[in-house]
C-alpha cells in the first residue's frame, strides 16, 4: 500500500466531525469523548496488524514488531483543550497511522515500529500537562501534588484516572515502555508564526526552550494623584513599565530566537486618583541555550534593581517555575532536514517555544526530533487553528521519509 | 474673649473621641454618627449667639448678624470617609467656631459672619462628592443620576436624605444661601507633601486644579509567549508602558506643579504564557492653567498615537471626567498671604490637587480663598492622617487674621 497523505487529512476531518462541535475540538483527556477518540484510533490502526496496549499511565501504544525489538517511536496526543483546534496533537497521531500502514504493507521492518498516543498532554482539565509522557519518561515526581488536583466539578485526578483504568500510584510503571526505544519522532503544528512568515511549509525543531518564569513585585507608595508633585512620588508602575520595555531589549540583544514576555501587570490600589503603590508583574523568558537563558534572567534582575533605585521603590523576585532547555538529537535533526528537503525543497531550523511530549522523551535519554508544519496565523488552542491541506499532506510525506531514514539508522546500530 | 487656638485642638480631640473608633473617624454623611457630630457642633456654637439653620441641601449654617447683610463665609465639612482622619474637613469647621467666638465677643461686626458645615463633601457613601456645596452653588445638574445612587446596603440616596430632612427635588433651593455671600474662606489640611517638604506650616491655595481623566485602551494580539518571536508581536502592554513613562515627561516639561498619573493598567488575558492582547490604562492629568492642561492632554494623545504606530497596536481614548481649573480671588490670595506671614513669617503659594467645597463656591462667583496647613507625610483619608499641633494652632490664628482682613475688605466694599 502506497502512502496516501490525503487520507490523513480526510481522517482528521472525520475525527473533527466525531469529537468536535461548533466551538471546536472537545477531546478533553479522561472524558467519554476522549475515549471515543481512542476507540476511533483503535479501529483505524486495526488493519495494519499493529497490536494495541494501554500502559500504566493510560498511554495508548500500537506496536508493529520488527526483526529487532529496538523500536522507533512516533508520538502524538489525541486529547485537546476544550474548544480546541483540529490539528494540535491529533495530526501527529493520524499521520503516524498512515506511516504505520505504509511500513506494515512493506513487510516486517528491520526494527520495531511503535505509535504512541500520549495521555493528557494538554493538562487542560487538571492543570498538569504532559501527564502520560512524563510518567513514561520517569520525570513525574509530583505524585502528592497530582493526588490533590481536582477538576472544576471537584472530581479528584486519581478518581478520574480510575474510571479510565489508570492507578496513579502505578503510573510510573509506564517507564518500561521506553526501555526498548531507540529513537522518537514527533510531527506537530508549529503553533507560532515563524514558518508562515518565511513562506515555508515545514521546519526542523532544534529542541524545546528552557523557561524562566517569575513574579516581580514592585512596591512604592500610594499617593493622591492631585496633591503629590511628580518629584515626590514613588510609583510602582514606573518600575514595571521600565522592565516591560527593557526585557524586549534584553531578548533582542540575546538574539537567536530568545523571547521575553511580560504577560501582565496588576496594580494596587489601581484607581485613577492614586499613584500605584504595588505592581505585580509576570515575566517569562525562554531560550534554547541554558547559558544565554541564565544571562537573560541576570540582566532582567540587574535592570530591575537599577529601576528600583531610579524610582525609589522596592523590587522583589519570586520564581514561579523554570525548566532547562532540551536539545534534540543531532543525527535526527539532520535526517529530519533531509526528509523535509526531499519533500518541499527547503527547510528551516527553529526552536519550540511550547513544551511537547517529545521534550519528556528526550529528557529520558531517547534520541528525539520534532518536525513542525506551518500554522496559519500562528493560532492554536482555538477552533480557528488551521494549516493548509497541501502543507498537511507534505508533513505526512516528510514524516514518512523521516521514519524510513530513522528505521535504517537504528537498524544500522544508531539511536539508543 | 481672646482667640484660643489650643481650644480648637482640644475640641477636635473631643470630636474624635465622640465620633471615631480604633479605625479612625466614622462621620459618614447621612448617618447617625454624622447627626451626632452636627449636634455636637450646634452645642459648641450655641454660646456665640450665632443662629443655626439647615438649608434645603442639608448644609448646616451658623449666622452671626453684622451691620450689613453682606456676609463673609467660613466653610468646612464635618463628614468624613469611613476610617477617615481627624482633621480632613473638621479642622475647618472647628477652627471656624473659634473665629466666630472671637468675633462675637468683639461686638456686632460690620458685616455678617457665617460658618457653614457643608453636607456630604466626601461622597463616600453614595459616590457623589461636594453634594451640599454644589447644590448651594447651583452647579448640581445631575438630579436624575443622584436619584439612582444607592449605598452598599441598597438604600437609595433620596431615601437617605429624607431621613435627615432633605428633599432631593428641592436641594437646589440652597442656592439662596449664597445670595448674600461676599467672600468665602476655607482652611484645610494640605493632604499632600509640599508644605512638609518646604518646612512651612501654612500655604496660600491658588485654586483647584483642572482635571482630565481618561481611560485608554490598547489593543494588540494575544500570542504564545514561547512560540511568537519578538518581531512578530503586537504587545498592548508595550503601549501602556511607554505612555506610563511618557506622561511623567509631559508633566515635567509642563512644570508649574502640573501632575500626570497612570493609576493602573489592567491586562487581558493577563497570564504568564501570553503576550498582552488588551491593556486598559487609567490617566489623570491636572494643572491650574486650562491652556497648559489642554496641551498636556494633546501631548499625551499624540504620544499614544506614536506608540500605537511603533507597536502596530490600536489605541482608543475614552473620557471619564474632566473639570476646568478654578482660580481663587487675587485680593483674597494677598490677604491670605499677609495673614500667614504675620503668624509664621513665611508663606508659599500652591495649587490644590483635590477638589474642595471652595471650588464650588468659587464657581458660583463668590470671591474665595483657601489656606492649607501642613499634612504629615501627605496622608489623608486614613486614621494615620495627622498635623503637628503647633501647626494646627498657627492655622487657627492665621484663619482668624484672614477673617478680620476679609471682614474689613468687604466692609469697605470689597468682595461680591
Amino acid at each position: 500500500m502506497a502512502l496516501d497523505p490525503s487520507r490523513t487529512v480526510a481522517e482528521l476531518k472525520d475525527l473533527r466531525e466525531l469529537t468536535g462541535d461548533e466551538n471546536g475540538a472537545q477531546r478533553l483527556a479522561w472524558t467519554e469523548t476522549w475515549e471515543q477518540a481512542r476507540g476511533w484510533l483503535r479501529e483505524l490502526v486495526a488493519d495494519t496488524g499493529a497490536k494495541e496496549s494501554i500502559d500504566a499511565a493510560g498511554n495508548q501504544w500500537f506496536t508493529l514488531p520488527g526483526a529487532s525489538k529496538r523500536a522507533v517511536l512516533i508520538g502524538g496526543h489525541i486529547d485537546s483543550v476544550p474548544n480546541g483546534g483540529w490539528l494540535d496533537g491529533a495530526l501527529n497521531v493520524v499521520a503516524g497511522v498512515e506511516v504505520l500502514r505504509r511500513i506494515a504493507s512493506d513487510g516486517k521492518p528491520p526494527v520495531t515500529l511503535r505509535l504512541v498516543n500520549w495521555a493528557d498532554e494538554e493538562g487542560a482539565r487538571f492543570g498538569r500537562s504532559l501527564f502520560g509522557s512524563s510518567a513514561a519518561a520517569g520525570s513525574m515526581s509530583d505524585q502528592d501534588e497530582l493526588r490533590a488536583l481536582t477538576d472544576r466539578e471537584g472530581l479528584a485526578l486519581p478518581d478520574a484516572l480510575v474510571a479510565h483504568g489508570v492507578d496513579l500510584d502505578k503510573a510510573l510503571d509506564a517507564r518500561k515502555e521506553l526501555e526498548s526505544a531507540a529513537a522518537y519522532l514527533e510531527l506537530h503544528i508549529e503553533q507560532g508564526p515563524v514558518l508562515e512568515s518565511l513562506g515555508l511549509p515545514l521546519g526542523v525543531v532544534q529542541g524545546t526552550f528552557g523557561v524562566e518564569r517569575h513574579r516581580i513585585t514592585w512596591r512604592g507608595q500610594a499617593a493622591h494623584a492631585g496633591s503629590t508633585p511628580m518629584d515626590k512620588r514613588r510609583d510602582a508602575l514606573a518600575g514595571a513599565a521600565k522592565l516591560a520595555l527593557e526585557i524586549r531589549e534584553i531578548a533582542r540583544r540575546t538574539g537567536g530566537g530568545a523571547v521575553c514576555t511580560s504577560g501582565g501587570v496588576v496594580c494596587h490600589p489601581g484607581i485613577v486618583t492614586s499613584v500605584v503603590e504595588t505592581a505585580e508583574q509576570l515575566l517569562d523568558q525562554r531560550d534554547l541555550n541554558a547559558h544565554r537563558l541564565a544571562m537573560m534572567l541576570a540582566e532582567a534582575k540587574a535592570a530591575s534593581e537599577r529601576f528600583a533605585g531610579e524610582e525609589s521603590i522596592d523590587v522583589e523576585w519570586e520564581k514561579i517555575w523554570s525548566i532547562e532547555p532540551i536539545l534534540f538529537d543531532d543525527t535526527l535533526l539532520g535526517l529530519c532536514e533531509e526528509s523535509i528537503r526531499e519533500v518541499v525543497g527547503m527547510s528551516h531550523r527553529l526552536p519550540s517555544g511550547p513544551l511537547h511530549d517529545a521534550a519528556e522523551v528526550a529528557r529520558a535519554g531517547v534520541p528525539t526530533v520534532m518536525m513542525f508544519v506551518q500554522s496559519l496565523r500562528g493560532l492554536s488552542h482555538t477552533k480557528l487553528e488551521d494549516t493548509r491541506e497541501d502543507h498537511l499532506e507534505q508533513s505526512v510525506a516528510a514524516l514518512d521519509r523521516l521514519t524510513s531514514k530513522t528505521v535504517d539508522w537504528v537498524a544500522e546500530g544508531g539511536g539508543r
